[in-house]
């Protein structure tokens, strides 16, 4: 590819985007909805003039990553293992139901042969942490404490969905499951999730002792954009989701870590502050582009829409795609059921992740074209609207006194200085 | 390309750069040769570990049109202007001489055939702007009267550059020049520059009317560096150096610009900072790799260095790459010998637009493995010892009377209120 061709699609992303968001933001819809229209509008679906590259691809997983190293940056990880156990509940119900639903489906109503059932399962499995963020963000609840529910729902379900496309694929190669080697994986995630944030924190005290001593500028965006890059090859390395390893940098590197056995590492607000100006030009420049991959992907001109099969296969894939979610909102037994909706439904928004078992069925030969177009309208659907259900429905619920934002008990005395929120 | 192996590329990349650079910075030495080095221990000439893909040009590339953008945005176009007339003769002195020296040394000691002494003659023209404008910040001049000279004389050899680089395509494919395509050329490139300062600043002033009534954050990112990367695409479009698409729309964004007939469009001081606020991090983080990537580019493997020859030619060639440029220098009759010697080895880097000819004339077979490995230690011995030299320089006559920033006589009114240097 010429490099100026690569620029004018760039441009193009990023003008685009930025212009439905400013529309989507007018109309009081969701912004993340008018940069996936804006992929869908440029992409196959519609006008044709971008498809996903290999280095539009890049860029995009470039934005990912910097976003979930943002949302961990925000997180209070004191608050999201507060929300541990629920989010786990959420995760492995709001996981399972789609699965077996989507099997179900597929081998007893469709007749589909097992190895299809099983793809079809996993494609319903993973919610969009991209897409669920960001709305979280866009309707302000990202701290609320529904929000770290399913922000740690979402990043389990991210995991699970690795390691359930690990499965299948060992299944679709070796015809069984090697549970040494699932056994592996699993080890190799949790590894990572225990040593990342104690890595990232050590980098970044090394860092902040760089910075006062460089007299140059511009130390903040190369390391922090390296560190967390860095990270995310860490987790590919381990078998992890690379977002997750933004995700930890982010975290690694917020206000509110502290490390285990009480070691303290300092972590100055003046640094902290410096991280977050000098890197959220960076962030808000990738991230778009991210979007609007996701909306490029979405190739519309798959489904025959003429075809009978294909709205009956779809809705009903649609039905159980949104029913195992609320599901899995349903288990926390405890809380109100507005609660429990929020959670369900917030956990709805398919994207990446489905759109790459789709993708792997389809170049496998696993799925044939018209179970591939049935899934692009299903991850399309709860892509594009559920955004729209979660802001209606905190339009009418917002103020319900079972989403009230939580005063936590466990208030620690370090925290009475700065609150960023 | 797997995203987690460029993930692991580019902060490789931006480690090392930052280190290396630190460690310049200390010893004394201006930084990009800490980057360049960089690049060469990471490069082929040395670990192997990366080379350069099309991905990692593509980012270097974003690199230096940023670059030349924040040079553009830095530049007084009024002082630009009347560095003008020495500009043009210094670039067209520093063009023709080393052109003229490489095809006669070609021709005439070395007895090779004239296609193969032309490009010889072409890589030798033309100055690195990118690696000009780095040692100039660096030494603190690039706002001073010879940094404006050496400015506009690098942007003026670049658009040479690309000419001639057209004119020799077209005798190596049809065997002549054709005068009419020659001129279309000249004529789209003259277009742009007229044209590109004042379509920026109209769509600037849209982008300011915008930020007054977005209501989201992240337009300034978006916007500006779509604005850069389309300006770039233009500079192509039109026969341009896409790197003078960034100068093009960096120059308009300056504080310092002003339309022709009095046409204002206002501009506002706090929309300037906050472009600067929100796009340095980005230009700090994209800039080191391209001189990583140069670094990178610069394979001294190619080299056999127990050829005689190699060392007779290099040697042959490099003092006319020298020489060439600092005949450029001394064409400033009315200036003293101090001044006109700063800017003479303020062109003398190559780099980028070198490695393009060498690149060029290996790819079509015009060079053997002997020519081209020697023209690569010309442009790796100008690229990382010019620097050198210009700060020895600056050291030893920096205070130099006739190298004294100069008053500006035609001080506008306008010019009262902000000065950022």
């Amino acid at each position: 590819m010429e490099a100026h061709v690569f620029f004018l699609q760039l441009a193009l992303i990023l003008i685009s985007a930025r212009i439905l968001a400013e529309i989507a933001n007018r109309l009081g819809i969701p912004t993340v909805i008018g940069e996936l229209t804006a992929g869908i509008i440029l992409g196959p679906s519609l006008l044709g003039w971008l498809e996903v590259t290999l280095q539009l691809q890049l860029m995009a997983e470039i934005g990912i990553i910097l976003l979930l190293f943002k949302v961990g940056l925000e997180t209070d990880l004191d608050r999201l293992t507060a929300a541990g156990r629920s989010a786990v509940s959420v995760a492995l119900v709001g996981f399972a139901m789609p699965f077996l639903m989507g099997y179900a489906l597929a081998r007893e109503l469709f007749d589909f042969p097992p190895m299809v059932a099983l793809m079809l399962g996993g494609t319903l499995t993973a919610t969009s942490i991209g897409v669920t963020v960001r709305i979280l963000q866009d309707v302000g609840r990202q701290n609320s404490t529904e929000g770290q529910v399913v922000l740690g729902a979402a990043v389990l379900d991210d995991v699970l969905g690795v390691i359930l496309l690990a499965t299948l694929y060992q299944i679709s190669v070796e015809g069984q499951i090697s549970l040494l080697a699932l056994g592996r994986i699993c080890a190799f995630i949790g590894a990572f999730f225990l040593l990342a944030p104690l890595l990232a924190r050590i980098l970044s005290a090394v860092i902040q002792k760089l910075l006062g001593k460089s007299t140059m500028p511009g130390l903040i965006p190369s390391a922090i954009i390296a560190l967390v890059l860095l990270f995310a090859s860490l987790a590919n390395l381990l078998g992890a989701p690379e977002l997750l390893g933004g995700f930890a940098a982010g975290i690694a590197l917020s206000r509110r870590f502290f490390l285990p056995f009480g070691i303290s590492l300092a972590h100055h607000h003046a640094f902290a502050q410096r991280i977050d100006v000098q890197t959220t030009p960076i962030i808000q420049l990738f991230t778009p582009i991210f979007f609007v991959v996701v909306g490029l992907s979405l190739d519309l001109n798959q489904v025959d829409w003429s075809s009978g099969f294909i709205w009956l296969f779809s809705l009903a894939t649609v039905t159980i795609a949104i029913l195992g979610k609320l599901a899995g909102g349903q288990v926390l037994f405890r809380r109100h059921m507005v609660f429990r909706t929020a959670v369900g439904i917030s956990m709805v928004p398919r994207g990446e992740v489905g759109l790459i078992f789709a993708e792997l069925g389809r170049a496998s030969g696993v799925f044939g074209p018209q179970v591939y177009a049935a899934l692009v309208i299903v991850i399309a659907y709860t892509t594009m609207l559920a955004p729209f259900w979660i802001k209606l429905f905190y339009r009418r619920y917002g103020n319900h006194p079972s989403l009230a934002f939580e005063k936590r008990l466990e208030e620690s005395p370090s925290d009475s200085g700065f609150h960023p929120g």
